[in-house]
């Protein structure tokens, strides 16, 4: 199995950090605006991003199997792109010093692909949203998201 | 085997790209400024890295294991963090449309540790640096590299 890892440190308390994680509007306003659904543990998220040019890139049904308060918060794929259905993402949140950390994982790849490298990359540019949306109040959700490459 | 891989594309031609990674001037500009040695094939590559007040975090001896002109930059650790010794990154370049296409890939980590996940996350943005390096002459280098958690 393959696995993108990641790593963050966010200058603010936990406790907004998870919210932001852990919440319909929270994802909103670092992933993509057009997130819905039921954040709570055993409900599921809808999210769709979208091209520049605002035409429909994809959409994702997420089921959130775990939500542990200022610890974890735990999303398994049930549809959306062929090599994403499957597979989790987590967010462990823990402190040092000044900063929340967040070791990120998505998990379980069947294979190494291009496509699985350009979601590594749009991972680290969307953490790097959610710190700005924590630490500023204003993230870059698509379709204001930093574009990486030919997938966008 | 552990494997980073990121993908990132470049609006301008292949050959700048290729010089920015292939050239110990072209390396300055976008990781560390303090990057010295010989960066012909089968010379090596000296880089030193810095904490935010100056202090010296980490350096790095590289081996040029292959140049392939606009192709293929590949560089194998022979000293450094215990991590990477031994460890591969290759930048394998082609084009698309207006954009050069890197698939970058740090490969053969023996395991998947919290310091992978932040070099996943440094990678990434020193991706971004060279991005900027290419299409505007300035990047990120260390010490201005951004800053991504509370081990730099």
């Amino acid at each position: 199995m393959v696995d993108i890892i990641h790593r963050i440190g966010i200058r603010a308390p936990v406790s907004k950090v998870y919210a932001a994680l852990s919440t319909v509007q929270g994802v909103a306003g670092w992933w993509t605006k057009e997130t819905t659904g039921e954040s709570r543990s055993g409900g599921t998220i809808k999210v769709l991003f979208r091209s520049p040019t605002g035409d429909e890139l994809g959409k994702m049904d997420i089921d959130v199997l775990r939500l542990d308060p200022n610890k974890e918060v735990r999303w398994r794929f049930r549809s959306g792109p062929a090599e994403w259905v499957g597979t989790d993402v987590t967010f462990n949140l823990s402190r040092d010093g000044d900063q929340t950390l967040i070791l990120f994982g998505h998990r379980n790849w069947r294979e190494a692909v291009e496509f699985t490298a350009h979601c590594s990359m749009k991972w680290a540019t969307f953490l790097l949203s959610l710190r700005e949306l924590v630490e500023t109040g204003q993230g870059k959700p698509s379709p204001d998201d930093l574009k990486i490459d030919n997938l966008y």
